[in-house]
């Protein structure tokens, strides 16, 4: 067994691994109160700018913690690198031995995160989905639409963002990867055609408008984790019949609820994890017509499971 | 290059650092106002019990920012593991890139500890250092000795500890590598007999009184880097002529300084970082016959500084 693993040997590792299934139980183990999950650590960069995020935390009576750098540079592309960056660390909670080093430049994060995305949509989406749509045209969007596509194996992915050249090679990546996408004009196009809408964006102003979105609508929003980032208009979390996001804790400080409550926009009484959802101790969706809103920051307790189930199957 | 080193690759390249050097240079940034260094990241583990801190930042327009994991976990020794294990991480500031991988086991964390104590010991000490008294007999207490025996070389070490057996063993190792050391048998009569005193413990009820300490006495503590921890009597704070600390902001919250701040007997007004002393702007030592105390809970510029020398050093 070797401490250190880089991505090309934690890549394959991975197909061994049912990620909806690690997200699942890592979330069901949070909201039962089972995780020590300190607030996520931030060091801002100012030239050229960037933001990196530490999360840590464990789940108690397990074997390991967890430690995840992850970051992002927006100037990065320009100099033909990506946006992300990142690594995972494995502890022994019964020593504090570091258990394994996973140079997973970033993937982990990217597809645990996805992951998720695909669990709240299968979580809280009505019946018959047929179109999801995807703001965004990042590496976030690709790997949400390719696991929604096993949720949905059925559905047809619209793909929006700014860029009418990035959407167009989005929706191009996808269709090669064996999906059926399309690019859309403009959002509110793709909020007429789909039930399920998952935005990926870092939008620091809205690119969701409340009043585009149908009714029997449910919405995943993973592209805010931080105070600043928003990508849906607080009305559309004051006007959904349900909320839910992945840690009440961490998203009073940060993503689309953190928004909608400082904005007087929602009450925190009305937000549930998905965690209690998925072990029947908080409702999801009712009716076909109600609109539902999932939140996603991102948890450690995600880290900590996709980094031991690599673990696992690097043996 | 490598991008992993370990410890075997590490330890002969720190022989090439001046690692009190590498300190003085840090502190004096870190009260420039240059670095960014936020608050310490803590993961506490119950059963068994164990201590985790993620220290991380960098020096603002450098090259480098940095990520320590550093954990002490006080039932490993009777596995026959040490009590401390961690790692340093060297990410880029202009893409967020991860440059090196220390895989240090703490001792890179142990080491600047170190340099750090004999640093604020050479800044703050009365002239004419004959004896020097260490509290502790671990790890840090044999690093401090040797430390300062490089800063005093004609110095004499008295070593005390709660357990005889263990302060006999701890001067036999001092005096295998060179030192003069010989054990003593309560901390009051360090107190009689050294001008230095250096406090290694991580005693959460005071080891040091303050009434045993004499006039011309400089005291360097660097076992409290917790809320909780504590080695000083707050009336030795309270009395001492000049306090000193690593980082206000820190020692609000951890170590000697917030002890002696939260029962009342100090002023923080009355407290100057080590690094205002060494460029001075803020006064050290005055009269020979004073009482200097220096308190260091230990600051991600310090992993910053040594972790760059290593990487400079590994080439």
């Amino acid at each position: 067994m070797s401490l250190v693993a880089e991505w090309s040997r934690i890549e394959p590792a991975l197909v061994d691994v049912d990620l909806l299934e690690e997200m699942a139980q890592g979330f069901q183990a949070y909201s039962a109160g089972k995780c020590v999950v300190p607030p996520v650590g931030e060091l801002l960069l100012e030239e050229p700018r960037g933001e990196v995020h530490i999360k840590y935390g464990y789940v108690r009576g397990g074997e390991h913690y967890v430690v995840k750098i992850a970051s992002g540079f927006p100037g990065n592309p320009a100099l033909g690198l990506p946006v992300g960056d990142g690594l995972m660390l494995l502890f022994r909670q019964d020593t504090g031995q570091l258990a394994r080093v996973l140079l997973d430049e970033g993937h982990l994060t990217d597809e645990r995160t996805a992951a998720a995305g695909a669990l709240a949509s299968k979580t809280l989406a009505p019946p018959d989905v047929r179109r999801i749509g995807i703001l965004g045209t990042g590496v976030q969007a690709r790997l949400q639409a390719s696991h929604h596509a096993r949720v949905f194996p059925n559905a047809e992915f619209l793909v929006w963002g700014r860029d009418a050249d990035k959407r167009a090679a989005c929706a191009a990546d996808l269709s090669d990867i064996g999906l059926l996408a399309a690019p859309a004009d403009d959002p509110e196009l793709i909020c007429g055609e789909c039930t399920v809408i998952v935005a990926t964006t870092s939008a620091t102003t809205p690119v969701l408008r409340s009043d585009w979105v149908q009714l029997g609508t449910h919405i995943t929003a993973v592209g805010s984790d931080t105070p600043e980032k928003q990508e849906l208009e607080t009305d559309l979390l004051a006007r959904a019949d349900r909320v839910v996001c992945d840690s009440l804790e961490q998203c009073r400080l940060r993503g689309e609820v953190a928004q909608a409550l400082r904005a007087g926009a929602l009450d925190e009484g009305a937000v549930v994890e998905l965690g209690a959802v998925l072990s029947g101790a908080a409702p999801g969706r009712g009716a076909t017509e109600e609109v539902s809103v999932c939140d996603l920051t991102g948890v450690a307790v995600q880290d900590l499971r996709i980094a031991e189930a690599v673990h696992g199957a690097l043996g």
